[in-house]
């Protein structure tokens, strides 16, 4: 058994015709909804890519692995679903991007080089690199945001696209006059990016995945990881302009909204992404070509899919689509990511288990509470291993996927550390004072700030829109108490006893008389003799000066 | 400057003459706290030998480090006292016991071998190991407790005490006709131990201490970590007869306290060890050894100061007396640890600062609410250092030591995960479900426990014996909730964040629109022409087919 675990950079979890888009038609990854099972509720740890990703690969909440926002590194030792599945005989390839930031301090104090295969494969959170591409080639005065080497700026060399960095020239630029026409500024957004479709970010990675399933040996997990529909919002044609303003639908956003917001929604509804998205031209030019990023997403998964059918690897190889979080896209009057409303938070999540236990749930959907961690629970019981439920904090959904109800969570968590961002410092904000915990219980979204704010509090059933924000309302104060019991109780949960297993302490308990331990006897009639045969053997020598 | 940080193991806070017992004369211990500060009210963050002696080495609580219980490994890259000192130019070294067991499988996933400087110190804490004995050479049916190698018993062999364990057979037994008269057996707890006064486990360590203080130069830490008190509870002449039953005072404990008791408590009242304690000819042979202990500890204690005072070296080093937890001895009808009364969970705690800046305080005593971890803050700041507030999570006491009245915690907290006990099994508790918290504000104390029980609260001020549990008294519900909001901020602290500084945090903010990151632009007019420079070039040639 192969597992293909395959993630979106942004990908909006109603940006789908299987999840009800009205004009995106994605037949594609509706294909797989029809034979998988989709999660109609998946709520991701984090919304923010570094953090959301470092918990898919430990199957652990960012407060538990520690690397809560882009650019944290994952501390060294941190145990990845690589190294749960390389015990259990199955390696982890990544194939594009992981966000992840080596722990080079702790790895230099254990004298771990990235060079060596176990130093290497801590830097790439667990994961043997088959092409890495973290995707974000920004340059500025202070130089490049990501210093390490892009194979997909060294293809694009090869492809005779001349410039220091074609990513940003070509990739993601288009063309016009004597200028650049650069995918950062929106009112380039629907111009076709400067490339040969079959030239660019997503084309080119699903290659690089056809060319590891064919070169491969099993089992394998494969991370194939896009950049895509992430920013910056440019896409080569035909894909610039098969969707148009008439496909934008109307920002869900109300006044209500701006009247007395919560402070640290407040400070985001003010910064210069959601100043941006706030502007009808914005979201005009940008969404369109989101669409078509999508879309191209589409095509590029029926190429693979159609590979996998043709190769007969579609009998033996699990598939997951996700993503790392959504995109506001003007809602809210946010752009961006960042907060808890559902367009953040909530991501497609779609899995195809080929196993015939799986056949009774085809085509179906699962409403109930998925966390993003789940899937390293799930891929450890795919490989044939027990979760080691005192590491991995997630649980698998493969009795969902095989037509069973278990009892389930009564709530989901994510995080979000904004410690890093202009939100905290307008507010004024220590680093560890600003972060938010969102609390879900499938109808109620509380979110709770570490400083000394009020909470938010939405209820999805009265308002699914999560417009009105009822964290001073009067008569819920029973339902805040209630979610606050919830986070608590998460709060004090164990996640960190991570050498012992619960069925290795249960296996341990009352050995320790055994060996000798005995700090209760009057005179020894209380034990069995061979527990005390050591201290009252044949006196020995008084011993003499 | 050097730092002699001393531990004895199980010492009771009130089980010296400075902490005004009326039997016991310790001069030696209030020679320390008449030139230092002592700490009248220092919590331990564990009531339990390895997760105390952990948060000590980590500076960290144990929900943090996981290293909740005795014989739980230490995650391997835990960051230790050890690995910030020595970035500071300081070496710490361990004498005697540490009660650290290495990850050994962890060690293995990062290829650190145990025979390698790095891996050596992985396996003891951070310490290098001048000499490591961790004193519990207990032996039955399956084996030794402890499977390392024991230098104090090479050292008996040395001496001609012929014996597989002269440990047991002699430094903790004593001799009656044909019999070996164990130390485990309370009975002979009134024995003298069979073995020169001078070859037994204190002063064996204390001229070990000794020779490393001539050997070594500094600046180095030295864990000095004695076995005593401890059980065994048996001491060589003179002092097992120093005191007898009547230096024993009345167990302090109640009836009221088996009345309807909290049932983790209930089961610890039930188990051996208590219904040993209970017995009045246990506490009047257990005791007077117990003190005997003591009392050695603090003749050995004056021959190590009369030794730096002799060598100059009482000038700059600083010298912390302290333990890992103490022992009931019959008190709350409970013989050793695990709960959190006071005779359990606080700790003595004297630290002796030569510097002329800690003049002002010389012999005052400190009531502030001081925990284990502290010391490992004191020492980064004593080495000259900074304190790393993202992995400490103990607070410095120089400002105490120096006069200063700095604003300081509102609250202690300690844990207790007594999943591998007896007790756990009678409760019938998942091992994830058997752990305790303690909160303490310097007037209430709540426990709280993860299972589905009831907390515990006692009001020091009106019952400074803790015999009334008000766990449900209907007049504090307004303290409880008071005491759990500290539990449960503290549940949401920033604990493993610990590869990101506030100070790198601070100074990373806003920094990422000068690497080219730029989500937010309309046409580039919003920010200066540098930061967009790189995408408005002149225009690469169009790609042609």
């Amino acid at each position: 058994m192969n597992i293909l675990f395959i993630m979106y950079d942004q990908l909006r979890f109603d940006y789908l015709s299987c999840a009800g888009h009205p004009h995106l038609h994605t037949p594609n990854f509706d294909r797989v909804a029809a034979q998988g099972v989709r999660f109609s509720n998946a709520y991701v740890q984090s919304p923010v890519c570094g953090s959301s990703r470092m918990s898919y690969y430990t199957g652990r909440y960012p407060s538990s692995h520690g690397a809560q926002w882009n650019g944290f590194p994952l501390r060294v030792g941190e145990v990845t679903i690589g190294d749960h599945l390389r015990k259990l005989g199955m390696n982890s390839w990544i194939i594009g991007k992981t966000h992840m930031k080596a722990d080079a301090e702790g790895m230099a104090r254990l004298g771990l080089s990235a060079d060596s295969e176990i130093g290497a494969r801590q830097a790439e959170c667990g994961f043997d690199n088959w092409c890495r591409d973290d995707g974000l080639w920004g340059q500025g005065p202070d130089g490049f945001y990501d210093e390490k080497r892009s194979p997909y700026n060294e293809y694009l060399k090869s492809k005779g696209y001349l410039s220091e960095n074609p990513w940003a020239d070509f990739a993601n630029a288009g063309i016009t006059d004597e200028q650049i026409a650069s995918g950062w500024m929106f009112r380039n957004a629907d111009q076709p990016a400067n490339i040969r479709e079959e030239d660019s970010e997503t084309p080119w990675l699903t290659s690089e995945t056809i060319r590891f399933v064919d070169q491969t040996d099993g089992p394998w997990l494969a991370h194939v990881s896009f950049i895509k529909p992430h920013w910056p919002y440019i896409v080569p044609a035909p894909y610039n302009d098969m969707y148009g303003p008439n496909h934008v639908p109307a920002a869900l956003r109300h006044d209500v909204e701006r009247e007395n917001p919560h402070p640290v929604y407040g400070a985001y509804m003010n910064n210069k992404i959601a100043n941006a998205f706030q502007r009808d031209e914005v979201r005009q030019k940008v969404i369109p070509a989101y669409m078509g990023l999508i879309k191209q997403c589409d095509d590029q998964l029926g190429r693979l899919l159609d590979h996998l059918e043709a190769t007969g690897k579609m009998d033996d190889t699990m598939i997951v689509l996700t993503s790392d979080h959504g995109d506001y896209l003007g809602d809210h009057w946010l752009g961006e990511k960042d907060m808890f409303h559902e367009q953040s938070v909530k991501v497609p999540m779609i899995v195809f288990d080929p196993r015939k236990e799986a056949d009774r749930t085809r085509g179906t959907v699962c409403d109930a509470l998925i966390e993003s961690i789940d899937l390293a629970a799930t891929f450890v019981e795919t490989a044939g291993g027990s979760v080691p439920d005192h590491i991995i904090e997630g649980r698998s959904l493969l009795p969902w996927l095989h037509g069973e109800t278990p009892e389930w969570r009564e709530y989901a968590i994510s995080e979000y550390d904004f410690s890093a961002t202009p939100q905290a410092v307008a507010l004024g904000l220590e680093p560890r004072d600003a972060r938010l915990f969102m609390v879900f219980d499938g109808r109620y979204k509380l979110i709770h700030t570490a400083a000394d704010f009020r909470p938010m509090l939405f209820d999805l059933k009265t308002d699914p829109e999560e417009f009105y924000d009822l964290g001073d309302s009067a008569e819920h104060a029973a339902v805040r108490d209630k979610l606050y019991a919830h986070l608590h109780e998460w709060g004090l949960r164990m996640s960190q006893r991570v050498t012992r297993s619960e069925e290795d302490i249960r296996n341990s308990r009352g050995r320790s008389g055994r060996k000798g331990i005995l700090p209760f006897l009057y005179d020894g009639t209380e034990v069995p003799e061979e527990l005390i045969q050591f201290y009252r053997g044949p006196a020995p020598a008084k011993y003499t000066d």
